[in-house]
């Protein structure tokens, strides 16, 4: 099997992301083929970049009317390692960990919710999401043991910011090496450790500044 | 009053709004100074990025020992426009939605929640957070007179992927000029209206591309 590439652009990788998620959504619609013009038209793009993006994927046999849809979603998830299922686990189940957790796309799609953590003995034990797919809340003692037996390599952390930085230091230590970070501080970590972070409120921030009357 | 400037890069947005939250962090644990290189190593920044970046808030007294916290701080919110409440709204009150509104960060912050909207009859009416600032689920028919009353500008997006082109539009038709959009699906907009999209999938995509081994 081949392995997913790590030698291309993030900002590449993200819209490469994107193509995957649109085109997913226009085969669901039994459309066929696709020019990158069109493709570029419907995420903002120009088609040039478009078409340099996709040479990430290797050579094409392309055809006058575009690209075959099915071939280029294959193609992308095979580049983007999203052929294979991942396997991730959840730190903190607050209201955004569950709603995460109980996210219905999260099943459907490449990535496996193997464990839920949190640190209130009252949550330990309790199972969330749908019943034969629900999933027990364990304590944070049992983070390394279940990260090191289930081979997982990304977390998710719901936790509240101050606790943050402790429980992102703990995952790394146990093997852990991309963190989804929800909380609204900055994580520090090694530099073979990657870490997003999503914050609502720098979010809206940036959407308040780009919107002000001038 | 000072209104906030349009005319700086995205990119230093959205570092000013990373300096802002760390710098309020440290603020809370009395912190009184700060060098511009301390600033950069706690984020991993370099520190000629972080004068740039603060030259966007105009002069500065500075003395030998860095810059004063609390001033950077007034500074920052200042020119991010921070210093003043901005009106928000929620479409769609599933899990998602229902995290962000009950999101204790909300209120504290400078974002008010002013309605919650979903299409799902049996939602409406009921009522989302704690007692006293709990609010009431609306039909979509009342978006945009809530909108117009309020003069809320930005809004969040939380409802399935196949409706949110379609609230987007209504959203923008009644007057909102940034979404904050949850659904994986690129939505489209008029030039003067600002979307940003959080979808979990998609970061989970990046980084268990980046942190796939080689």
């Amino acid at each position: 099997m081949q392995k997913p590439r790590n030698d291309i652009p993030t900002p590449s990788v993200r819209r490469l992301s994107l193509y995957l998620r649109e085109l997913e959504s226009l085969q669901n619609e039994e459309y066929d083929t696709i020019a990158s013009g069109q493709l570029a038209e419907i995420l903002g793009l120009t088609a040039a970049q478009v078409r340099k993006d996709l040479t990430y994927l290797g050579q094409f046999g392309r055809t006058g009317v575009g690209y075959e849809i099915p071939t280029l979603v294959k193609r992308l998830r095979k580049t983007l390692g999203a052929d294979k299922t991942s396997k991730t686990l959840i730190v903190g189940v607050g209201n955004i960990g569950r709603a995460i957790a109980t996210y219905s796309g999260f099943i459907d799609k490449q990535f496996e919710l193997v464990a839920l953590f949190d640190s209130d003995p009252k949550k330990i034990g309790k199972k969330i999401g749908r019943k034969a797919d629900a999933i027990s809340i364990l304590p944070l003692k049992r983070l390394k043991p279940t990260i090191q037996k289930h081979k997982i390599r990304m977390a998710i952390l719901t936790v509240p910011a101050n606790d943050a930085q402790d429980v992102a230091d703990r995952l790394i230590k146990a093997g852990i090496r991309g963190i989804l970070n929800f909380a609204p501080i900055h994580i520090e970590a090694p530099d073979n450790v990657k870490i997003r972070s999503l914050d609502v409120a720098t979010e809206l921030e940036q959407l308040n500044f780009m919107t002000a009357s001038r």
